[in-house]
């Protein structure tokens, strides 16, 4: 039988559009690059902005709200900053009917606006550390815009704090990266990341350190899911942050910042997606749980009710399909490419034996199960496909990391995954020859996973891949 | 002694500023018309939104979410709307370093992209309704701004709907109307708002028929806090939006829109705020209950963080102020600012007497206590805190809620509060007139509470104010 979808080992880019379309994620904009996300897709993003959210309250962050416009000059004041992002601005020059007397761009990230309100709220060393993160739309002017993955205006949180010394920025910005994103990422989206330092080349514009996420996609390339900078006093600078620190002294303040976005929906679409379509991780999963009545028949209507009102009442998100008018094979086809981690069937023959059949996305198995007691058994279900999902994601991952000693052999691993070699055997040097084979370094990390607090140690590796 | 605010009856704007900025609600950005949503704002806002997308989702929507980006030939397709909107847009020009072909503008509401969405979605009856919502952003360029009431980008959430017939489309407009948001603005905010409907003046453009919720402020002006409205056909011709009904004919779809937006933290500011600061309603404060650790002593900090434990673990929003070394009274200026609905303050007497002095915000009262069972009644007084806010509300609105039989009388009226007055008194005629004395007809409706749904009813009645 031919699939609804192109399979991914024939052309992975094609399968990735047609499931987004046929799953109703998204669906692109009128403006070049802009995108559409549908009922489906947000409804998932929802749930892992508040698992996102959660985690970053429990580090003692507060949300706020900056203005999406931002006077062009502010860009100007920190200069690596203006030079990372000026061939992205969308500017604003009319404004009510009139020419601006001085453009504005829609913020591209908030750094430079969220600084000069810290320039005014800060002044002693007791208004430290501010731990600020924003909920918001960003604009980026993309050229070869793709789904989720790089799109003209995304959805994203974005971090920035202050502290009094370098090291409270540096443990801050470390436990973003661990705490909340690669836990995420873990728990939440089921994908395991490797977590690492940026080099020079690929850090962000304006900071001194840059630290990253980084997951296997199924086709072998990596994605950048979260980023967490160290910014030195270079904002400060710029903005005029200082403080009166406990010795009478003014200081400028060291900061962070940090940021994961509607890209992570792209993560998941990729590392768990298959030739049927999404799954989608039982956690984040709008739907959990299809009660599908699946033939007519006598009971069969109010069977299915009946359950999907013991496992509301237990808890879990499920829906009912009683759409029998339609066949329950393309019903099916259309429950498995929107990843619905469960399907329970339930027809007039089922019903005879007190039985349902119970189809799991994740494992592509299905069993048999008594309808009496099966409620209270499927939030267990849901936690350990929850796991499975996580374990092949891993597997799959960890078949695909090698460790190379030589730069052409890494250069090899990395066309289809993950290459780690010595950072000393391959260098900004090496990282120059590879970027021009499509292979960067994606971070620099440590084999006991401590953070690489200096890249000319030897204990240091680089971790090769294509990347999105 | 002098307060900390300029009182209300000397100069109402002035106190408004400042209770936003003494209580760290917000401040002006740096592009003109913009706000940075400070913290405890933001924290206002989230718990507002949650409550509304909660009631939002109860009536069958789902959000999603659609592109900033607009193309400027978007907004001409339907007539009145673009005449709306044309002198409050904020266009971009250049995007990527290079002027762009076609501008785009900076969604000012997002009807007319949904609505391209929407004619791709819906092919058959068995699309309706189609019932979308969204929070976002949205920018209007104001030249009088002030901060929550005007501000040139504001956050909300638009709902968008497509129906098979007129009927089901007003139904769902007025569901929206009262049970989302008369209900949030009662329930959450304790704010009683009139529900009517928009005269032909009023209306929203592009609508057929405009619905509005209005409370009055303490200034006695009032205060439009949501609308939804019946858009007819209008759009669903200008972007060809058809369906096949059930007898196989094409119809166009009958629509809604409904938003509200930040501008309701102003109302909650103007209406419940005293001069002492806010009074924020306990169901949204962001810290209900501070325990406030009044003086040093033995066992005062350790009793202090028992109570907050203890209260933590009921479920409700508490913070220990332990800052002895700020005098008692700066710090209950301070929470009297914020509107913290309760303070708990122990000290070495409350503690050898084994009681606790309870203030409450709302009602300016306070009560000694017994520490042993405090913590279970805490819930029950924000609870009735809530209500006690919500009857004082209705209070101030009724005592200055009038009718009247003549316009020039009820022009007298409407000077500081609302003046009710027969339409057929009134009429469009009427309205032209109260319009150059700055009194407005802010909706029109009928003592029975039903819908109206014939202006020219007998029965229907002009409510006329000053407004914001």
């Amino acid at each position: 039988m031919a699939g609804v979808l192109t399979p991914q080992g024939q052309d992975f880019p094609r399968w990735y559009q047609e499931v987004i379309a046929k799953a109703q994620l998204a669906e692109n904009g009128p403006v070049r690059g802009t995108m559409v996300i549908r009922p489906w897709g947000y409804a998932i993003w929802e749930r892992l902005e508040a698992a996102i959210d959660e985690r970053i309250k429990a580090t003692g962050a507060r949300n706020a709200y900056f203005p999406l416009l931002i006077p062009e000059a502010f860009l100007r004041r920190e200069a690596e900053h203006v030079e990372g992002f000026s061939p992205e601005l969308a500017v604003v020059t009319h404004g009510g009917g009139k020419e601006l007397e001085e453009p504005v761009v829609v913020r591209p990230t908030s750094e430079t606006i969220v600084n000069s309100s810290f320039a005014r709220w800060i002044s002693s060393y007791r208004d430290l550390p501010l731990l600020i993160n924003q909920w918001a739309n960003v604009v980026r002017w993309e050229l070869r815009p793709r789904l989720f993955l790089r799109t003209s205006e995304f959805l994203w949180q974005e971090g920035h704090t202050a502290h009094a010394t370098r090291e409270d920025a540096h443990a801050y910005a470390l436990r973003i990266l661990d705490e909340v994103y690669a836990g995420a990422m873990s728990d939440e989206l089921a994908i395991p990341v490797f977590r690492g330092r940026k080099t020079e080349r690929e850090k962000f514009a304006g900071a001194e350190i840059s630290w990253s996420c980084e997951g296997l996609m199924r086709d072998g390339k990596a994605l950048q899911m979260g980023t967490s900078h160290e910014l030195g006093q270079n904002f400060a600078r710029a903005f005029g942050i200082r403080f009166a620190d406990r010795d009478g002294q003014l200081r400028h303040v060291w900061q962070t910042s940090w940021g994961a976005s509607t890209r992570l929906l792209g993560a998941m679409i990729m590392v768990h997606g298959d030739d049927h379509g999404l799954r989608v991780p039982p956690r984040l999963a709008p739907t959990q749980a299809i009660v599908l009545a699946a033939r007519a028949g006598e009971g069969v209507i109010e069977g299915a009710t009946t359950l999907v009102d013991e496992l509301r009442g237990l808890g879990v998100r499920v829906e009912l399909d009683d759409r029998l008018e339609i066949s329950v094979g393309r019903r099916i086809v259309d429950h498995e490419l929107r990843g619905v981690p469960l399907r329970i069937e339930l027809g007039p023959r089922e019903l005879a034996t007190g039985e349902a059949v119970v189809a799991h996305r994740v494992s592509s198995s299905k069993e048999t199960v008594a309808l009496e007691g099966l409620a209270p058994r499927v939030r267990q279900m849901l936690a350990d496909d929850q796991q499975e999902l996580l374990r092949q994601a891993t597997a799959l991952r960890d078949g695909r990391t090698q460790r190379a000693s030589t730069l052409q052999e890494a250069g090899e691993i990395a066309r289809d995954g993950f290459a780690r070699i010595p950072w000393r055997a391959c260098g900004s040097g090496g990282e120059d020859r590879l970027a021009q084979a499509g292979i960067s370094v994606r971070c620099l990390l440590r084999a006991d996973q401590q953070p690489v607090d200096d890249p000319d140690d030897d204990a240091v590796e680089a971790l090769l891949a294509r990347a999105y």
